[in-house]
């Protein structure tokens, strides 16, 4: 069945995407393995094509799409090539940015957003703790008023785009006695004195991207840097995680979708016993199931991104396609690896790394436990 | 999220049906499991008010919807209150009429349908046979010319009205050789001498429906009976599949979703352990994942209704939707009935029953794995 | 792999129960589904082979085995033929007896136990309320001192041997204040002023055992008739339950076994396409997934009883091989009735049956999540 | 429950394996990971406490243990510890060596058993070849008989153990017209000329082990270097996969339980929303289910390794504990990493390692699909 959400002013972008794909990522995805880092230049280049400021106004140096089929658009086609590329941009440009675009003043605005257009200025979000997890209501990173100035101490981890990043947006407390209500977000600069980060974390999967622990020594910042309302934090930020939720769920269904397509043509290519694996009937049902429950997701996305294109997609909405679109992935590419056998396990194979890139999606941005229980609060229980 | 393919015309008629159920079938249902049937009044009633016709032209006595939509609104209505109910109108509105309106002659047009959309000539379909399961080539029903006559020998079993129709539409090996290929379709009429059937089958669910057995000895018709062309039937039941499949799809996903509805509420008015039975997290979780797997499903099935209504379901889809709607319900209404505790244990309990008419939804009208047979095929396996 | 925990003293006994069923059973199963009970003949026919008593001592009539193994190869056999007859005798002497046994006094003794051995007096026990579930500290059935007597007023339901038990033990509030500290045990013979029941209920499968509802309406009992201490019910029942746990673990692997064992047959007989269906790779993986589960869960079962026989089964193993034994029962046979096509959702068929039978292991006896509350409560949590 | 078929000798000899792990393995296993390969110094400490040599008898150096349990104890506490150590120990110890022993002449046994024992001779065994995967029949890899001599040409992949083996044991084809029964087994010292490793594999995990290609290129043997008959590999083959079979399920489940093990420690440690993650009930239900499904697996891991240890472990035995171990494993450690949430993704927790080290247990030793292969076949299908 045709997709039929996208017109072809989508699928023009769609293709432009592609050739920039092409042209200045897959050639060089082994190095931003080694370096752990997608380097500045891949940045830039993004920027100069427009890629990076689909969200923000062009008068601020963006391409201002006001449609967010081509953010969509785009996060499906840079996963179908790099989870971790997608994972970097989207941080950037569909998680930090609306809160530049919605909630900052002018003057912040014309600070910050040119640079975060043009890839000068690399954007990370600060939230998680180490051991604070899903519990943002927890805590423990403090600005403290010090005359005209706020004081930050604290501490973040898991940060993508965390080693490399300008500007972090960073959750603190403000008002810690008010627990939820008492949380505020400030832009920092990651040249301030008493900012450093500890080393890129090693993780299981998502090699490319420089994930680190962030550190708050007494940096000082202004009300020049508050993000929104004091002490609205907690809120402004269950304003835009569902379009982060629905940004991970597009991105994990078009990584599954494109390598189950790879798998389908290596069990042609691939024979045993004397004929192709895709002919065994046990593989056959397999990747009919495959194909079925990728559809299945794909069209609820695409559901969710209209939704969400009209203004009108729910939290619960992007709660639900979140952790469907987590689960799916990560059962699609189990199924993907075992059908590549022992090349399955070998990581010069794409099935093996998109593995590993695939399980972090069931814990970040909320893990399915934190959308279930949202789910299940909504039903009123 | 709002369902996007209906307007106000389908809930218009949405609600007209829903009206016609709360007057005319669930003040009567405990009756109609008891007798193993429904009613000819019943159909009668259907019929006066143009729930039958939706697929007949106005010129033979239908309503003519032009609008798959319109069938799809029945097929959910009718599930929600009974899926024994959706089986039999299905059977006979989606699954025959097709081949009346689209092979029949002008003289077959009118000499049945008008009793079909009045409800006054029941349909039923033979194409399993005793042994036979969805191997439709191994077909041992033949119908063997004798001068301007054919003489029909053979059984057929699993058949939905096949107790009370009037007209059945019957698959048969015309030319045995030719294997698929000599296979033809018969209407008939049961009043025939020959024809005869065997007793209600006791089924695990779907008591409501009258299924049975139907034996053929020496049935004498002629080419007046004949619909389609002579050997073309495999061909024309190929064409006709997907239409039903769709309507299985619709029904399963209606189905588990009305009665995860009542467990919902059933969760919030039970107590245990001095909580309502839903706020415990194992639950609340649970009912999460059952909401979102049934709104995930929904959005597929009715993104097949609307390629349908444009004509553009294609087999492969309607295999995969079949599939996907079958294991969906099966997994929602098991998982209902372990909240309902020893109560979902209990016939008189409706969730009791859903369970119980559930099941067969993954073996009839091609069971699961012969949909997955048709996807792996049309993957080049 | 041999299963090495019964000798040839438990597989002579194995052989006489099986021709026992043979003889007595199997002929009658039909008469028994059409009735909702096994008639007393069968009772009595059990208790004179000495199949009732296997917990009871022989001075009081009964074959006291003195080693579970016994009861546990009974409890296999009986369920290889009919899941119901499991459930009617294993209430009778695997859930019951042991509170006569171990708890009576000797005039109890002497005056129950020998006509339990027989099959004369059939026994029931009353836990759970309407409306009341697992939570067996919220029962609302009272016992109020009146002089030398005790009142009782109440209902249960989902009692097994209900419709025809000539004695239940029964579960009642004495110190509502204590919650499950004013719990005690009444045996309450059937023919008493104020006792009633209600019809059989009409269940999802196990159609052939007669559960009812029972009511006490001033039933008046006296201490010669309370089991055990006052007031100590809950402990009791505490102690016994692993027991009877155990035992529906038993029953259900062997039942599932024995449909398995069918179908693998069935599995060759039935032809598709031209082939064994069993031959279809999908269904020769699934086979062997089914069998290795069985044997799997089987060798826990069997290490189970081992450890009971021993007395070193704990509660919380008796939890956790229960739920493992009902998932897998549910599960195979699920599958089994899929093998069997449009014939595994005839009643006529074993299959179909042993699949609505399986439905409630999850379910009684307490509920798979009252299993793995009790598991993780164990963990520590 | 307690295992049962350990005695006191058996945990004498853990507690000794323990120790030797906690000294000489555990502080080094960092440097391990980051040298792809096990250092010769931890190879011959652990010869010369006679871990190596378990199945070799005194005479040739080994510390014959003629007891499997034995070997299955050092399984288990290696595993605990690290799955790639098992795996190269494995394939040296449990793999390799049984082909010495049973099928060597005196003078193969005494030229290299005693330097097997001590560790100095390395062993790997070369089934696999690049493109080949489980299809044994389907070896590339040939000996030409040239005068006295055998020229062996072709190459291996996944062999553990490669880069670093001193001695290969290979199959090749020797009359390849008989297919499989053309296969025969060489000896082949890796300072042979001719032989050459590729370089060690980059694989999803097992980080540890050296797993390398190698490739023969008119590498000269004779019949001293032929182990059991001419033409006979493929049977020789057949015969000790059941060992190596079971070893990787008691590797599987006593890697999964120990992580397990350390989840329900983390989940009691790590609080989220004030309280233990460990008590929120969707994990509380979790940890029950998991558990149980420990020690169900290990109950049938136990039962094959007593078989096993009486000779009586069938080769389909060996197959249903080893896929049935294998899914276990996968299972219960993908529900570990999701419990510790973002932690369970960085490569310093030993879950996520452990994770990445289980996928391909799935695959290797006979995939889980030639597993069910080999029960459905013995099924009669």
């Amino acid at each position: 069945m045709k997709r039929d959400i996208y017109d072809s002013d989508h699928e023009a972008f769609r293709k432009s995407v592609r050739e920039f794909m092409e042209r200045m990522v897959i050639p060089n995805l082994e190095s931003y393995a080694e370096n752990k880092a997608f380097p500045r230049e891949v940045w830039l280049a993004a920027g100069e094509q427009g890629l990076l400021g689909l969200g923000i106004p062009e008068e601020y140096g963006g391409s201002e799409a006001e449609d967010f089929r081509f953010a969509a658009v785009l996060g499906e086609e840079t996963s179908k090539v790099n989870a971790a590329l997608n994972s970097c941009w989207g941080i950037h440009s569909d998680t930090v940015v609306p809160y530049f675009v919605e909630l900052a003043t002018e003057e912040q605005r014309q600070r910050w957003l040119p640079g975060i257009a043009s890839g000068e200025i690399l954007c990370a979000i600060g939230m998680t703790e180490p051991g604070g997890g899903s519990d943002l209501a927890a805590l423990k990173t403090t600005a403290v008023r010090d005359g005209d100035e706020w004081v930050i101490n604290g501490s973040k981890t898991f940060i993508t785009n965390g080693y490399s990043a300008d500007l972090v947006l960073v959750a603190v407390k403000t008002s810690p006695e008010k627990k939820a209500r008492g949380i505020s977000l400030f832009a920092v600069e990651t040249t301030l004195e008493g900012f450093s980060r500890g080393r890129k974390l090693d993780k299981v999967g998502q090699d490319e991207s420089d994930t680190a622990e962030l550190f708050f020594d007494n940096v000082r910042v202004t009300d020049a840097e508050l993000i929104g309302e004091l002490d609205h934090g907690f809120i402004h930020m269950m304003q835009w995680l569902p379009q982060e939720r629905l940004g991970s769920a597009i991105s994990n269904v078009a990584h599954a979708k494109q390598i189950l397509l790879e798998t389908i043509e290596y069990a042609k290519d691939r024979t045993a016993f004397g004929q192709q694996i895709g002919s065994f009937q046990h593989n056959k049902f397999l990747l009919a199931e495959l194909v079925t429950q990728i559809e299945v997701a794909e069209a609820f996305v695409d559901k969710c991104v209209l939704a969400h294109t009209c203004g009108e997609l729910s939290a619960i909405d992007a709660a639900k396609v979140k952790w469907w679109a987590a689960q799916t992935q990560s059962e699609v590419l189990d199924h993907c690896v075992q059908l590549y056998g022992g090349y399955g396990y070998m990581n010069e194979y794409r099935v093996a790394r998109a593995w590993r890139d695939a399980r972090v999606t069931k814990i970040w941005a909320g893990s399915n436990e934190i959308m279930k229980e949202l789910i299940g609060r909504d039903l009123g229980f």
